[in-house]
């Protein structure tokens, strides 16, 4: 009896995850986190009145979820002042991301992303079959003109850019993005992740039409909406290339609860306000906790702040692994010269006092 | 500006989905359901203990689930008396099977079903672009000769068999199962989709080693957990498979709130005996109204009953059509000879009494 083999993609790629979680973390440490700032969750949490749907819909999760999510779908066409044609709700980015490179990649085909960039879309690349290939950071921010020449040059059928960036928080201006469009190459989609969009400042956001071709934009409800366990985002692109999901999705894959949670969190603006808020003071403190310890805050247009340790990746490593074992999570850019980062999440101030207290003794522990 | 193609396979594609769900058919007929009998949900509800877990875990959706599922992968392993190694959770059945046709399937390779079988596996041997080989069933029954046949003659890499069998309520003994086996092709794998395994006789259950590198079960949450809109299953299967979905699952998609839910589901298993003794008479009470309105209604191990019209497809989807618009939402097989029946969800009392009231109204305006 031998066990069927792997289908031929499947079976040349590794056992690895692009993130270990912070639940297996605290297993291998043997205790809780008492500050949860390693991977952009929102602590402030969801506007009440989202937990508050949520408790209703508990009633009725027997019941499988829309699976059109319409009326989620009718409140993004309002708030994003887009047709329905070009939104579709999927489970998270995460989820999202690999439809799309399922829809769009031919074995062998290629990709472009900057190196350090979102893992988990590499990871999606290469579980299809596609060859990546990765441009430099320019200056700690992802470099548009990078990424052109390299697409123009190796044909690419997919660009892959987060504004804002993450692990680096940088980001472009909208006309900037705009520029970029106009000089793809035909026949390229970008892929712009928008997963940390509602923290930017208006100018990072492109005026880029709903039917424009050449761009997918994914959204999330897990970052500024507080709902990362929901796994709930969304998507705005094309009709043709959004009624593409169709042929492939999950059609009742998204959580039912996690459909009324993000309806509700989308209708209460006024609560993303406030979050936004909170997590600038947050990323104010964290920006003073890092020059305080002698580490160079970035700039930030996310919900996480980027300490520069002016040491190299072996040095951000240890210092990410002797926060572990006092109680913080935290992450950190995989590949140099990011790495030489940290990367801490915003949060409620206890969780920032506990960081506070724990850095410097870990740097001494280092130094 | 020209739409980017699509890759080879989703471009082969229709635009179509394998289930319009009820949410939508509300909408077309513009009143929602009075009973909602059509996708073998489980209006008995989940545990209230699940509930209850799910309402506490609301408060830290914020935090995305753990990626590894840890602590039901625990309780299932105790429940099932598997090793943790020989299961993977993922987002419903639907999900775990997207994943495995993807993880096992070369485009061109062969899978064989039954005519009439599951609709979403066949979508997504499809979309990965496998050969779909159909067997008919037998005296309403999956049919595993014909199975290991068309197996043996088309060298396929997957069988399909659902134990119970949706749609038509019908199982096989266990014996039937390990029988079969051990005639399978070496090379191949079945599929063993037990959705329905808790409401079946004991012995409709095959005993299989854990670490059998020829099977591979599917089981949910579902179904007689009644967690439906929760997106959460597991699959029991050789380590060396499950460690395979790894390489190319979204580590985090599992919701958080279905994760303690579904924990706290398993952990009571009072609540599921309890919901089988239900089912138990809501079968009784759906093969009665069967019989008095001149249906035959099929034996079933499942939480519905098929019922034979006696009459052909055009009749039975008509018939469906006219309860749907009287706020009775059933479904029934897609294709011959099985489109012959209608399949009516098990579901509490008050529901029911409105079917008795629909059934004989709508059979007369047909007839």
């Amino acid at each position: 009896m031998k066990l069927p083999d792997f289908a031929p993609i499947p079976a040349s790629l590794p056992n690895t995850v692009p993130f270990v979680g912070p639940e297996t973390l605290q297993r291998q440490i043997g205790r809780p986190f008492v500050a949860r700032l390693g991977a952009n969750e929102n602590g402030f949490g969801p506007s009440p009145k989202a937990l508050s749907a949520m408790r209703d819909a508990i009633a009725q999760v027997w019941q499988y979820g829309d699976s059109t999510s319409h009326d989620l779908l009718q409140a993004l066409s309002a708030h994003c002042a887009v047709p329905v044609e070009s939104l579709i709700v999927g489970e998270g980015i995460d989820g999202l991301l690999g439809l799309l490179v399922r829809l769009m990649l031919a074995p062998g085909e290629a990709v472009v992303t900057s190196e350090g960039a979102y893992p988990t879309f590499n990871f999606h690349v290469a579980g299809f079959g596609g060859v990546l290939h990765r441009v430099p950071y320019r200056e700690d921010a992802e470099d548009p003109e990078a990424l052109l020449a390299k697409a123009h040059q190796t044909g690419a059928k997919l660009i892959y850019l987060a504004n804002p960036d993450n692990p680096m928080g940088s980001w472009h201006s909208g006309r900037t993005i705009e520029a970029m469009l106009d000089r793809m190459p035909d026949g390229t989609l970008l892929i712009l992740d928008e997963a940390y969009v509602e923290f930017a400042p208006e100018g990072a956001v492109p005026q880029i039409a709903a039917d424009d071709p050449r761009v997918i934009r994914m959204r999330t409800f897990s970052k500024a909406y507080g709902l990362a366990g929901a796994r709930i985002g969304y998507a705005i692109g094309h009709p043709t290339l959004i009624s593409g999901f169709e042929r492939i999705r999950n059609h009742f894959g998204v959580n039912r609860i996690a459909q009324h949670g993000a309806l509700a969190a989308l209708q209460d603006q006024d609560w993303l306000r406030f979050t936004c808020s909170e997590v600038a003071t947050a990323r104010e403190r964290i920006t003073q906790i890092g020059k305080e310890n002698g580490l160079l805050p970035l700039s930030s247009a996310t919900n996480f702040v980027t300490l520069d340790t002016g040491r190299d990746g072996r040095f951000a490593r240890a210092l990410v692994r002797v926060l572990e074992e006092n109680g913080v999570f935290i992450r950190m850019p995989g590949t140099p010269p990011l790495d030489r980062c940290i990367r801490v999440s915003c949060a409620p101030e206890a969780e920032l006092a506990v960081f506070e207290r724990a850095l410097p003794a870990a740097l001494a522990r280092l130094r």
